[in-house]
């Protein structure tokens, strides 16, 4: 945990105990670095972070004062899972929940995506057809596996100015990031292979098991650090592993962050066991604080991290690109790609390659991640003032997925079918695992909906909650 | 088979037979009319046929003459292959003898593709900016799989066009074709199992069966007509097999057609045994004679065909539009497709859709069609010319490959290496077989070299057929 990340947990946790009270001061800068012997920048990074997960506001002239909200939701438990393998058949009911999100008149609280309002879509187009006249002929037949090679300079390049040392060599370009993780996935692993995975994890993770008829063992993983490492260790040693698959950066659907010695150590723990980390990190870019957390690939020594991302969530939804930076396994995920696919459209590489070279994408980056950020703070709010006690939230420092555990007896495939009945979506929580764990759980993305829709929405949801929490109260 | 190629197949036994020699004049349309009974169209379209196959030549108001070929070297040979399951270890090879193909400076008649110089690239991307402009954002995550709805309807329209009834749900958009054969390929399959493939067969499909861990039974396969039908009854007989890999339609590497009535007969035999057809029909719309050739599809009746065809050889190369018309498969390609890649790009999806809609495709397709038989003449005279007595070739009704079988003693690998050596790149016999049967082969490709460029290779490439035939004969 770095310096700024300890002091704005220290403060939130003196907010969580009410010795900082709704209306409070915080020490001034100054104030703060006298006391706590650190940095002006540290002060404000962890003032940042706080102004950004809602729980601080900045007043003109003033200084910063702890928010007033009418109540904090505490965090949702993590259940522990059963530390059991087992088989995955998940596809069915993840289709037919998600059928209904389609539909383009529901307020889309459901969707996997950020809105596509959100992206510099006209700008995209204009470097996709700009790059597409300068095209040489023959350049549309040398772009096949394992991608173009600028785009995979490119690509390095951004690692690199992250701290994280990949080589050119490493990265290959996938129809989006899914295509990395399977690809990944079989290099890994044969049928009937055990897969460590997140306790709740993404859908698309439990379908990809199920493709390749793997096993998987879920570890629990809190909803704010994510994958508990003791639980994590205790499988390894019980169970014949043969990868993980976690994602460590704002986690689907929890929105959890590890930790960046958290991410060491969970490199270590790995590399002990010898065991590959396929790294889901699609969402890495969407972060509200100071700087773009670390991946786990970042502390990868021995070529045993393969990480996976996407541009699809933070600049081109619908273009396809995403890449595998696939360390030890680089050639064998290439020549799975070169026989499953042969190679991605050129028109989505060159658009987003020229987008990269001469437009403002870390300006649009800062727009969105703002954009996002503000959104969130109006869905929590919301939530605080609508729904009933008993809600848990969680407050995620990035991405666009809130994960709320519902009241004792509160179904979220019910509420499911209520809300849509009433044109809203979500993705109830038994998506999210093979076990019933989640039953009392919804995901709900912020991201997508208008600004507009969000407080709408979610009084017609908190009403739905309250409404099947009496029925629950009155037969329980 | 239709009049019209009967009449001109009757033509060509003549001339084979020496009764038609060269310079000699054809019969008038109107003497033909009344000779055979047939309608004047029959006779245009058998004489079209024949000059497209460069046997034939109009002379301005004289009539059709037969051209005079310095020797007309005889079909190649069709071996018997063992009729054994065998598994399949090909990928090291072919990505082997592929490397060299993809250097820019060699005269590439190794590649897998027509040259990208052939198709209307400018148009094309102002198609792709054009829908891109117009598009809506929501539209962007629309079009996951099956793919876009209108895109489809195009497809299914096209199909209609052709006498091949496809409904619009059947269609399930993909990365390229190799996609579209890899989902058919899984869903008809377990690892394990036997699938029917030609012999030669596309190298492609022999990887396919490799990465997923089936055995392949490889039917004899006639460098004129295709799969022989008493060979596939027979392998039917003797062994479990599971699904059939077929390109009825310029097989990929003898050029092949299948004649209708062949077809008819083969989608008839596949139903009584209740074996699925993966039909490879990427060259389909590159046909010399009068009319596309149909699918094995237009003749199932049971649903059991998995039409598999792509843009990237007839108008869009690394666009990456592909499709599979997958019949009763169709649910379970679109599930596989929604979980290893989830949707095509939509930037390529709808450049194509627009080109489709908004730009004379038939009109291209037509000056591609007639590029091609013109470059297949140029090289069919240069290999008469300077390829030494023992050779062997293809004369395909469509594409742009020619299947040439080397003098005795040949081996096709060595003439790769003494070709690349020169700068000419060719792609041997040996990668369309597990079996050793085309040691002697090599498969040429006239459309992608510059026309400029075609004499001068094969001039080359005769002279080290020569060498290698002396030492042959110096050894033997």
């Amino acid at each position: 945990m770095k310096k700024y990340e300890r002091l704005a947990r220290d403060i939130e946790e003196l907010v969580d105990a009410g010795t900082l009270a709704p209306g409070d001061r915080l020490p001034s800068v100054r104030e703060a670095v006298s006391r706590r012997g650190v940095s002006a920048s540290t002060v404000f990074e962890a003032y940042y972070l706080l102004e950004s997960r809602g729980l601080i506001e900045a007043r003109p002239r003033s200084g910063y004062f702890v928010k007033s909200p009418r109540r904090r939701s505490p965090e949702p438990h993590a259940p522990l899972p059963r530390e059991e393998s087992t088989s995955v058949a998940v596809y069915d009911r993840v289709q037919e929940a998600l059928g209904s999100i389609r539909d383009r008149d529901v307020v889309p609280m459901g969707s996997a995506f950020p809105s596509p309002r959100l992206f510099p879509l006209h700008r995209l187009a204009r470097a996709g057809a700009s790059a597409m006249r300068r095209l040489e002929p023959d350049e549309l037949l040398q772009d096949i596996s394992p991608g173009n090679e600028e785009l995979r300079r490119q690509l390095a390049l951004r690692y690199a100015a992250n701290g994280t040392a990949v080589g050119t060599d490493e990265v290959i370009v996938t129809n989006g990031a899914m295509e990395a993780l399977n690809l990944c996935l079989r290099v890994a692993t044969r049928p009937g292979d055990v897969v460590a995975i997140e306790s709740p994890a993404f859908y698309g993770c439990l379908q990809a098991l199920e493709w390749h008829q793997l096993k998987a063992v879920e570890i629990s993983t809190h909803p704010r650090d994510g994958v508990q490492l003791d639980s994590l260790q205790h499988a390894l040693e019980r169970h014949p592993i043969k990868a993980c698959w976690f994602m460590p950066n704002f986690q689907n659907p929890t929105g959890s962050l590890m930790p960046v010695d958290k991410k060491q150590a969970l490199v270590e723990l790995l590399a002990q066991h010898g065991v590959p980390l396929i790294e889901d990190d699609a969402y890495a870019e969407l972060y509200f604080g100071a700087r773009r957390p670390p991946p786990a690939k970042a502390f990868d020594r021995q070529g045993l991290v393969m990480h996976c991302s996407s541009f699809s969530k933070c600049l081109a939804p619908g273009y396809r690109i995403g890449w595998a930076a696939a360390g030890r396994f680089a050639r064998e995920v290439e020549r799975l790609k070169l026989m499953s696919t042969l190679s991605v459209a050129v028109p989505s590489q060159v658009a987003v390659l020229d987008y990269l070279l001469h437009a403002a994408y870390d300006k649009h980056l800062r727009g969105l991640r703002a954009a996002l950020a503000e959104r969130q703070a109006q869905a929590l709010e919301a939530i605080e003032r609508h729904f009933p006690a008993g809600t848990r939230v969680t407050r995620p420092e990035g991405g666009y997925l809130l994960w709320v555990e519902l009241p004792d007896g509160v179904d979220g495939l019910q509420l499911q079918r209520l809300a849509l009945a009433r044109r809203i979506s979500l993705t109830p929580g038994h998506l999210f695992s093979t076990a019933p764990h989640f039953h009392n759980f919804v995901r709900l993305n912020y991201g997508h909906p208008a600004p507009g829709q969000l407080e709408g929405a979610l009084r017609t949801l908190g009403r739905l909650v309250h409404e099947l929490a009496a029925e629950a109260g009155g037969s329980g």
